[in-house]
């Protein structure tokens, strides 16, 4: 019985997941889906890319949260539309939940809408939002275990961000190590070396994220 | 349906955590309930901590994990005895996962078990484990705003840990406010501040253990 209810539930989220896809491919929209541990970053990654995504595209974000609008709040101070979806307790954002939100920005003055999910490094990878793309967050603090511990957080990403590298020096964080649990679970992400505070690696990210937009997906 | 499955789940683990409680009491075992997000350090206070308590207490640890045995062969390093509970991909510890391992270790030679939960600051709260009490954990390099944004990882906790506080002066980590926030959801809580590079605030964690051992159980 319990199965069953699970299974509905996953196929629920499904069909509202190819729904918000077909409109996203509808509206030309560029979805990405942001995941990671709590405090790994995310969104101060998106503080530091936004501004230089923001000079060519429309963006509007919307931003994943148990509690509060903290997050949301960082990102409207750059500019950026967002639209808080909260969890109220809940471990992760579904394609339901998603669609509310993306009644909220205007589809059709849009090139790419980010999706920042709950911070969890577990639970999220389980939900299609309807996302084009996955994007995981890992910090260097949390340990180079990671990508063994929580494949799931690496398996079906398009790239990786490694952020918080300039702790590294203060770390035991074993690169090589991580890199390589990475590509054992996913030979083909894009894994990215990233700071905020020196702001390394992320214009190539927003390079990336640039060249999949002018690509036709998929 | 959805809403009665769930109720089930809760009741029947509810039931277990019940059951494993009445068990570690008969036995005059002290459980405590370890919990904290992905690479927060909860295996590294683990490490510097069970030297300590191994000089008075005869401690097992059940060591909860979706995926390898490292945490475990960690603990085992040690020469504590330490089964390991691996989820195959779930986001937290259940009681009944828990009495499977608490078959593994022999109760009536044990003062002291001790569960590190899954790394996830979500969803192993919800889950009572038959514990006498939870003790979370909170690396500064997630941030300062966890406290108000994950309200439940410090809610019902006897004790929080604030660790990595090495990496302060790297971080913009601001502790009056997380102590603040943890005070808001939580004001009996002893918060302790630690690292494992200079074993800062470890003696103090290990003697808050002590003193629980030694007062008799609710």
């Amino acid at each position: 019985m319990e199965i069953t209810v699970l299974k509905n539930v996953f196929a629920k989220n499904d069909n509202a997941a190819n729904e918000n896809r077909a409109r996203f491919d509808e509206k030309g929209v560029t979805c990405l889906n942001l995941l990671g541990g709590a405090g790994c970053g995310k969104t101060s990654v998106l503080e530091a890319v936004l501004p230089i995504l923001s000079k060519s595209l429309r963006i509007a974000v919307l931003e994943g949260d148990l509690a509060t609008t903290r997050d949301a709040a960082r990102i409207a101070d750059l500019g950026v539309p967002v639209v808080q979806l909260l969890t109220d307790g809940g471990c992760h954002l579904n394609a339901t939940l998603v669609q509310h939100g993306m009644e909220k920005v205007s589809l059709d003055k849009l090139d790419l809408l980010i999706i920042e999910n709950v911070g969890n490094p577990i639970c999220p990878a389980n939900f299609d939002l309807g996302e084009h793309a996955r994007v995981s967050v890992l910090s260097v603090t949390e340990g180079a275990d990671k990508p063994a511990k929580y494949p799931l957080l690496f398996k079906d990403m398009a790239a990786v961000l490694l952020t918080k590298c300039d702790l590294l020096p203060h770390t035991n964080f074993d690169m090589a190590q991580a890199e390589e649990d990475i590509r054992r679970v996913n030979p083909t992400a894009r894994v990215f070396r990233t700071d905020v505070k020196t702001n390394s690696g992320i214009q190539e990210f927003a390079d990336w994220i640039l060249s999949r937009r002018s690509t036709p997906q998929g």
